[in-house]
């Protein structure tokens, strides 16, 4: 008797062992980054969840619709800790840039103006004074901006200088006899006095500020400036928690238009039982899926000291691209109430249009990467 | 004096440390993906890119070009160890999923074909005979087509049934006279009996196979039927096999882009010094990046029995679509040549038409997904 | 002597004669569409365009911001004889489909809101009122809708049902006693109401409205309700509008980000230097053209009653489509002021996922046109 | 009574007229193109698609299978009139420059090798020699290659200079003794000499020729050498061939796709009745419907003269770009058989890949519109 069909008779007959309790598939989280994170990660992320969720989501649809900005929220955030994270002391948290990449992530969820804020004032603000200050400063500002009494904001971009800081012409002179340093330029986008919801109507800050420290009062400032590298050190931090940010905005949208498309009902079936429907989905969660494990890999070269500014240039504009296409995708399938503001995902875009601009575009960091590639650079017209 | 630019007169002065000795950027290994494996896995992974670079790329030119299939090359396999690699004990290595992902991706980086008969032999033919054998059966196989002694093949498809497998229509009747089984039916793409660069000519092997063994000889056959469930079981691991392998011909696409436009000189430039090259080096880097990075977490998952059916079926939709639109621009970049053979872009970019086609389509992956996020099936018109 | 190169003894040598006064490639009309119209036509055009640029334009930006329609817009187009342009008698212009074609496009550079006042006018109130009314109606509202002294509006879209009006709920039920109808149902985006802008802020018109003539006053309603196949082509009409406008709304992007793109120097050039900005105006310019040549078609053959609503879908389809991708291009291409709505490009950008989304979403054509090309429908569940 | 519902009493009853015998669309050809051509022009393309489809579709598959050309195609080609057939006199048949576009789409249906023939020795021979040449020469060799009695070659591309022909380094001396010239240098891809279907063996004709007639055998040859600006001139009646072409070859792959998967069964149903088959097929009809009336138009603009080389440049990229793009859509529908031969799909991808690089790449006709739209030039790095 041949032994490939054994003792069973029926022709084209199954030959298969029951598999065994079979792992299970869960949307939410396709390949199981959880199982990659370790406790502390997972308990800061989610006590920072339940915050976003049920502090910052039920405040965003009016803030955004007219434009106003909770200061009281950097408090909120200095509280939980979430502020300026990554540093060791200074009543900084202390946390991994993982950690980080996760708060991003879930702030971002609701909208990117509140990841905006947090990543201006850890990136831009403290980071710098970290990294560059003297132990005076540190001891002196660190503390306060950490629990969000200061908030600081950050001015790179000028009308005539986009993706080219090296030209910048805003310059800061020092007065001998007053002590103080002057301020002459003008700036746009000055990222931190931002609204949320980038309205369209922009914050140009164009000011003529003087060094030096007034006391503690709301409207004084304090002047750090750091010379042509120090902004890329800044930027470097602060695209690092964009490219995690971005992904939290795809990936409420994405849970919008499945249910959306679920609950909707078109010639008697749900939206989501159409082919066109469900190819958008999977499309949807596999660059979200694969978007995020390349951060969780970054993120951890990160904390080893590892990380270069090309592989934050690279998932910085990875990130920013697929969730405004993603954001745009789910707005597409709501339909006509995909511009409907109550259903968040208009906002998204419209953030992610912004997110995907600044902080290096899309083509600039195309360029950045073509000329790690290839030893060239194709920025400008010379050789 | 004002703690801000301390001990520097100047007007915008630098205010920075010099950084740390930097890490470097390696845009072979953008997330350094090499941090994340074994020594072992290292090891079996270059002494088999070793083995493709200077036995198997020297010989696919010439190959593809007359249409012929050197049997020795599965015998060559099997001595390196690579034939059924994951499988515990019966003569075979035993290694990680994630060392078998690895190996894949070295051959596939020669030729798709190559990758295939490995997959098919590993995961379509050791694989189910592991996996729903007889202890018997498993060691009278499984050794010998470790050793690429046996050559397997696997026949699925039928002319009128493609992504429809639970409609297949051959069948296998147990003749108790002559104790063996007749195989009825048609079958196309008859896997394993591929010629290297799927050149257009399908194998149609229209058989009417006898089951049964007939010895030793090259042109016997022996017949494994599984029924409807384990086919799906080996296509997963089949699967898993090309979701590292076609990034591996997309990596060899990407190299040989960029080399080939450094070389090359027009307007008195590399054309790699032009924007829309570099954006389009940008573009494959990242998606090879990202994609393996996924692939090795899939990887990881598989070793601990953790991974779905639906995780494979979105990275293989992944790498596959990637890879193809990464074989297609590098292919535009050669310009003329890239449809010249020698330069083995073309054949990629045909290997990859039919690798995103076979073992499920791009979008019948889509819809495999879409019913994981949405629990509703959109491959048939009932409800 | 040889004749090959009479007559010149230089190697190499040019043998050419000059050409002939060449024709001139016009960027604004790359394949002269202009030669294609009549003197009519582009008399109409050339004098509504002035009005849309000098009358509507200014006015746009803070009709935007603020949300706030003019109403009286609509009675400078009645004495513009825009309204309701293409019926013959009536106080109407009788003008060509292509004429009205024309018009869409000029008003849609400016904004959509304002050509869909023009559409939902002439396309969903006068259109129907022509094509299906008596005599006595047609005398009695036609010159004063033409006029823009009555302003019309059209409720399709229910709250349960979007791309499937067969099933809409509300009717009309008559009353012999009081002669009257009583409307009973809910509307959703009761074009006509809309403000400009599609702010996100959707008019939810859930009227119970009662049919009858209540006179002239301006919030009085009379109800002309059509049966199932009657919106169709009220939306036939609508929908050729709407692939000229946004074709126009295009135009505008185009011609904005190429005038931002070489003022703005970075890295001492115009940005329109670089290749990255010069093949997204190439794509942009080139998707126009082609579309608008198709769109001239397509109002001939109306014109001569040969348009059927599939080609309809498929411009449509295409011009919205082509647009909406145009418009993320330029809002891309202005950097930080992409998102600033004194530049209008992310106005259009905002219109234009909603007019992707109205009279039929981008799917819904598709499987329009997937059924003509089959004989197959694919848009429900059943066979 | 309301007259809003004249005379019919039930609610939400239908109110609208039979509509008119209507016109039918035809997805063949749906913006009715047909209406558009001159009696003379659909005679002269039908008469040539039955020649094609009977004497050419037949030879196809072998001699591309065999990479071999048939010599008497030119003879028979010349039998029918289609070479040089927009010239006027000298045997040639003097039609529109449509008619000539009509015939390179019907025989590029078939392969883009016998269009390239066509377009060789009627764009690339004979339009220089009866643009530059002198009376004397146009008499000798006019006819005899309008006959398909002479096979003409072209040689531009040389193997350092692609796009660039202005570097272009081979160089024809004048020998006063034998009053011959020579031709110094070496030229790839020599046009003329292709074998159907672009097999990846390109043809290398490294010659080094010797100008003046030597008779009418067959491997004499006659140097035509025309200046700098001479090839551009022939270059773009060359690419206006390949516009009309591509675009046929689209057409054929549109038709297979289409009655391949109304054929196939799967899961019960046509492969066309799936919505992810049906939006393919959309988009490949609107893309292969607009791209032909832009030519049309460019074809009756060069009719005129008054065509210009940015237009060809403009059309030669959509229609390429969008055929590959549809040809390779095509051959993902037909799934495993999209790579066998005898379904001839894969033969028009790999066509189309050359045909879009040849004759100028999607990228440097991109480039060349920049240029026209922007006034800058991107090509090199000089300002």
């Amino acid at each position: 008797m041949p032994d490939v069909f054994p003792s069973r008779g029926e022709g084209g007959a199954a030959l298969f062992l029951p598999s065994a309790p079979q792992a299970q598939f869960d949307w939410r989280d396709p390949l199981q980054l959880e199982r990659l994170l370790t406790e502390e990660e997972v308990m800061i992320r989610d006590s920072f969840r339940t915050y976003c969720q049920e502090q910052l989501m039920p405040r965003i649809l009016l803030a955004n619709r007219n434009e106003v900005f909770h200061r009281e929220i950097v408090s909120e955030m200095g509280q939980l800790g979430v502020l300026g994270s990554t540093i060791k002391g200074y009543g900084c948290a202390g946390t991994s840039y993982v950690a980080y990449g996760l708060l991003a992530r879930e702030v971002e969820r609701v909208d990117s103006s509140y990841r905006s804020v947090m990543s201006v004032q850890s990136s831009l603000v403290m980071h710098p004074i970290n990294a560059y200050g003297t132990e005076a400063q540190k001891q002196r500002y660190l503390p306060r901006l950490a629990r969000g009494e200061l908030l600081g904001c950050f001015g790179l971009t000028e009308p005539n200088h986009g993706s080219d800081p090296g030209s910048m012409e805003a310059r800061a002179r020092y007065n001998p006899s007053s002590k103080t340093y002057t301020l002459n330029g003008t700036k746009t986008w000055g990222l931190g006095a931002r609204t949320p919801g980038f309205s369209g109507r922009e914050v140009r800050a164009s000011g003529v500020g003087r060094g030096g420290e007034k006391g503690g009062s709301q409207d004084s400032w304090v002047l750090f400036a750091v010379g042509q590298k120090g902004p890329f050190g800044c930027l470097n931090n602060a695209r690092y928690g964009i490219a995690w940010g971005a992904l939290g905005a795809a990936q409420f949208c994405l849970e919008t238009a499945r249910q959306y498309t679920l609950d909707r009902i078109q010639f008697g079936v749900p939206l989501a039982r159409n082919q066109l429907v469900q190819k958008k989905l999977a499309d949807m969660l596999t660059e979200i899926t694969i978007g995020i494990q390349a951060c969780l890999q970054l993120g951890r070269l990160k904390d080893e000291d590892r990380a270069t500014p090309e592989m934050i240039s690279m998932l910085k504009r990875n990130s920013c691209g697929k969730a405004l296409e993603i954001a745009r995708q789910a707005r597409d399938m709501l339909g006509g109430n995909g511009i409907a503001d109550e259903y968040h995902v208009i906002r998204h875009v419209m953030n992610l249009e912004a997110v995907n601009t600044y902080e290096g575009t899309h083509d600039i960091h195309a360029l950045i990467l073509g000329r790690a590639i290839t030893g060239l650079q194709s920025f400008t017209v010379n050789k």
